[in-house]
């Protein structure tokens, strides 16, 4: 009798052990890449890899420029947790360089508000992760992000676009230990927890382009900044009582000198978000609409971006004509989408970026930027491109482009078609 | 010892049964009201279901304006394969009202060839099938969407929106059955099965607004298309020798009449059909980006659309100004693209509706089409609001509103800023 | 001989005494709604065109919220310089409600800096002005703008919307004088002069939404702000100390309340100007693009503004979905841009007000900023309509919209066309 | 006393002479460069502007292809009017690669009909003006265009940027001929007249990409065409019975071969125009917005761009992402309004050609497209840069990129942020 056999060769299949072909297969888990920052997180689970998988694990931390790392001491405790290898790279040119510079050229503010810091860093942590894991041999990436962010996205694609042959893990996603169970899991196997269970840190990321905190109060968006969370700007109350004036000079849309000097972009970013710290500029409180779907209230300092930002739009503005001032910002937000929804390697940037170049090209010139007490504003700028003549814009005389005449023959065409539907409409009614 | 202990509790969390909250713990199933169209995959889905999950099955069937439904034959079959219930419900005049309406006045073409009849009758059937569920007390709802289509998208996120307490199965995605095992789990169970194993049909989709036909030599984009395709519209070369001047009139962006006629919008969208097919228009052969990442290829047949679009669209030219016509298309595109992405419910389509019934308002008058062995092309149009005024578009007199000697003021403001610009480039290089 | 007389006949035409449809023809010019400000410009207006056109003159001067004006003088003055009547209309109810309220659902801000205020003013200046016209019996209009400026394109354009009827003069574009010249003509005709003709002041416009300054040094784009040019907003370095939190109430995308007390727009907008202007908020430095070709510096005291407007976004940011969120922006640069270029009356304006009205109906709320020697920062907020879910953003434990594990099977397909692009052009190059 | 003079002084000021800063002022008018066709408009011109300014003229004709013209009998014409010289300039090849071929990158297609081709003729007609008018001593470039259509701002837009030392004279907006009086003229100067005084002719324009038609019976709407319009595409109804395929190969976005056979852009344009003529290919009846703010109806005759910009549309949409085919529309559009808006020159344009060309890098491969009787399907295409994988989207297997059970988590997340504004919305509701 057939049919018994028919209904149970189509039984309801088995539920997916990997809904992503990228996910990893336990059983063939061999050597893992992990990323590793030092912390709870990740130290836990560099154990927790050992144990589960019995795999054997090399971690790879990279230095974008978050201030305040001990890499030395890093290495040793990943090596006292039981990892076979770990390296440490210094990404902070390529990543000025290759991602930081292009987010400048494109104005990019996702949201208005977030100058994408972190979504700009993680495509290119997820490819050094890619190379070192060939390096080393791994056969699987383990990343420490959870699964309501959106830097799973970023570093999965990242691995899936570039390390096809690789496999991922993300141990949060699937093991079942909150904070508590955490820093358990931690001290019985000999992990060193920094602070308390019953301190809830906030919870960071930082690079050389900016800092972020999200939970604690921050969740609930009636609450006012604490004064606890800023650890890099200072409270602008507290900043000094002299403004100060910082000039700015950009070279095809890249800052290349600060207050005269010029410099590689690393030292110029960390000197600028040095001054902005000072002057308490750069807090950013924002309402933010993840790719994953929710929204999340973020506090951001971003002392740097929030002076080099404002000045570069600036040099543009005062550089490009009307058309392409007011077209450039629908491409500016998409390039912010993109890169924020983890597509750094989709092609549509690259074409963006083309366009970007073509109009950065133009970009050259000095931006003075004001900043006090926790304000930044471009008080000056001059261009040897500027579409800017003075004699053409001042009251008194005008030059050989311009003739006053001209302009009825102007507003009688510019506003036709409007004036004859006005009318027709009027009629109707 | 307590570490073996604390390993054992953070074991690698067991493979979700269900990766979205809507799905279905299969344990929970009673009752499933499943979306039945009487074909082969509904059919062995409604045995299936029986078997599988020991649950009730209604059925479903929604009445879109499909031709040639013979739907007394469709209940008949549903109860013999032991549905406990079926209902037929007739949606043509709802479809045509609130999704084809709006998709007219929204000029919606995604991809610049496809007017989304499947894309706007997927909400509204998953819509009906929210109300059926409640109605005969049903917890689940069945659909025959495979997993890597846009359909899973529209339905899934229409129920998860609408019915928020239901849960959705997808068999098609978790069974193991190809085609060949599906007619012989069908014969095996006394299921009718059209046609022979050895003939494998196109997938076809299909309602009042249009028919679409996917798979076979289809998927070979450089095999151009067979005759036997075409089951809706005449083949062009087949086609009356004597051109067709039809007439539709347009009331605030929807058609009212045709040929004088005035008629409700299903029995006009259904003539207009008739005549475009006679006359071999609407064959539309596409390559499309699914919202799930794959690109595919379709067969479209959709004579209706292919005449009441151009039409739509020429008397919003006429009635709308320079302004309105050029910002319009920003708007169009992404109103056809949430409803192809299965975001019927979200918002910005409703904000967007706003606008497009502002723009409609005016979208009043006459445009004749000419029809001719394959093409609709606009021949005539008329409007009371029509932003056109022969005199002042003559070569001979002018009107009031306009004076020749105001071109060369206009010409001057108008290019001045690109003038600058180009002058500084040139020097410059 | 017949061809002397061919040739006499198509003589190059005469140049054009009026290049637009609506100049006025000299000669029949008989009453004049002369635009009347009480300073020295439309002074020396008020008497040149008794003189010149022979013509009687009525004065209209308009009450947008300019501070510090006494309109009984400015009727004196007028009525001395020889106006044969003089009217002082109060509209700032009809400014605020029609014309700030729409500007703040629509986030409007040309350039990115600028809140449009004297933009939003002049439509309904020359509104008033064809009304009053009508009402007064005049034939033409006189306004005192230059033909280098936005603010002719406005008026005109909205005169011969309005009143096609009517002509238009503009004497600062046909005279030959420069303020020297203005001056004595004024004290040759007995014009009141306040200050002296060594002193160039700043050329002014404001209402109850903001203030500008342009010429003398701002014309230099290198010459930071000098104090002089503030007359409205405290400089941040003499604004308090303590800092200021202020709450702002929504109701549907306007503000109702301030700090929990319920008031009209216009003395809502006047009491957060107050504040604002108390902490040194709201000053922008921009270079901006005119419509007629034009790049020009201003300095703009915007306090209000820049309390309201920041606040209004984020109100919107919470209650709106990201594609709501994205999509939006386009349409707000798009409503500035034609309330910058004099298309107040362009039926675009209103199909895309259907659309902010659309989205504002959820923009309801509270929202605090803190206001702080120079800065605004949004600090709080919350609204009934929040599409935010603490449980859902938080770290902890997830509600039931939303599932961990959905996460790789969104990543797999969001990222899927760019991987396979991203490798096939790998594999090319 | 000083009053009367002071008055005297300030008279209103003469009508300019002249609105625009390039205008020419007759008394300098020493030698013209004219644009010239050979018929009756720029004959007339021709011996008019001798009379009028006692000026010499010399003659330059462009051959962008249009067809059917005898340059020989041009040139002996201009000479027997008295022109001083004249040249004809073959620019066909540079018209083609600098300028259809970015037409074709961009699918130029203004107002959704419109491929531009006077628009994309008139820059470098201008340009080519302004390099022979320096060559040969010309002070002024006159060109024969009316004070109402767009080729007035191209021309005079294009000599502005380019020739900033020239001036120009648009005899047709001064003089007071109809074509009545036209026809006198020429015949009192001697001029020949090609038909006679009662047949008013089309108003027609041409060269390599297309056909223009303007006047007569074509400015009323609710006229249907006329055959004897048609004098470059074979009526449909006369096209051959047997439809025919023709095989179009792209390399990086630009055509390079047809039916296997390489050959150069202009080549192809003729061979592949000659084709569509024959088959009634490229017939558009279209409603457009006129820069200077009138609406016009056209007839065109495109039979090379109805087939060319199809197949490359098809080619990109193949090689491009969802988020590139979705974005680019946005840029084609806003470069064919640029191009249409006489912005050649506008630095937009060439920041945008950047995004094309990194676009269409890509564009590489081949399309059929099938014509039959007036209309151009495409039936065939294949690309070595197809992000298209027939596995991936078959019904049957699929490939390692892909996981059907991705689909839940993918819905889940892509609908989320719209279910819960959904359901708040109901809720409130």
């Amino acid at each position: 009798m057939s049919e018994p056999t028919q209904t149970e060769v189509h039984r309801i299949a088995a539920a997916p052990a990997r809904t992503a072909s990228y996910e990893a297969d336990p059983a063939e888990v061999r050597r893992v890449l992990l990323l590793y920052s030092g912390g709870l997180d990740t130290s836990v689970m560099l154990k927790w890899i050992q144990d589960e998988y019995r795999a054997e694990v090399v971690c790879l931390t990279v230095n974008l420029g978050q201030p305040g790392e001990d890499y030395d001491v890093i290495k040793d405790k990943a090596l006292r947790i039981g990892a076979i290898d770990t390296h440490v790279v210094d990404a902070r040119e390529e990543f000025a360089r290759d991602y930081i510079a292009p987010a400048i050229k494109a104005n990019a503010l996702y949201g208005g508000g977030y100058p994408l810091f972190t979504a700009l860093g993680r495509p290119l942590i997820a490819k050094l992760a890619v190379e070192y894991a060939r390096r080393t041999g791994c056969d699987t990436i383990a990343h420490g992000c959870t699964g309501k962010g959106n830097d799973q996205v970023r570093i999965e694609a990242t691995v899936a676009t570039l390390g096809p042959e690789l496999k991922v893990i993300a141990p949060v996603r699937s093991w079942q230990m909150g904070r508590e169970e955490e820093i358990a899991y931690a001290r019985a196997n000999g992990i060193f927890v920094k602070g308390g269970a019953e301190v809830t840190p906030y919870s960071i990321d930082d690079n050389l382009w900016g800092r972020s905190s999200e939970g604690r109060w921050i969740e609930d968006l009636t609450h006012a900044p604490e004064d606890d969370v800023f650890q890099l700007v200072t409270r602008p109350e507290e900043a000094p009582d002299e403004a100060e004036i910082v000039e700015l000079e950009f070279e095809r849309g890249i800052p290349v000198a600060l207050n005269g000097e010029r410099m590689g972009l690393v030292e110029l970013l960390e000197q600028v978000a040095a001054i902005g710290c000072k002057h308490g500029v750069g807090i950013v409180d924002h309402i933010e609409d993840r790719i994953v779907g929710l929204k999340v209230r973020d506090i951001y300092e971003v002392p740097a971006a929030a002076i080099i930002l404002p000045a570069h739009q600036e040099l543009e503005h005062l550089v490009g004509t009307i058309h392409q001032n007011q077209f450039k910002t629908s491409l500016d937000q998409k390039w912010g989408y993109l890169v924020y929804a983890g597509l750094w390697w989709e092609p549509l940037r690259t074409d963006i970026d083309a366009y970007q170049n073509a109009v950065n090209e133009h970009v050259t010139g000095k931006v003075g930027v004001k900043l006090y007490k926790g304000s930044a504003r471009v008080v000056t700028r001059e261009s040897p491109n500027a579409v800017y003549d003075a004699s053409l814009a001042s009251f008194a005389e005008s030059g050989g482009l311009f003739s006053q005449t001209a302009s009825p023959g102007f507003i009688e065409l510019w506003s036709l078609q409007s004036r004859m539907a006005h009318q027709l409409r009027q009629r109707r009614s």
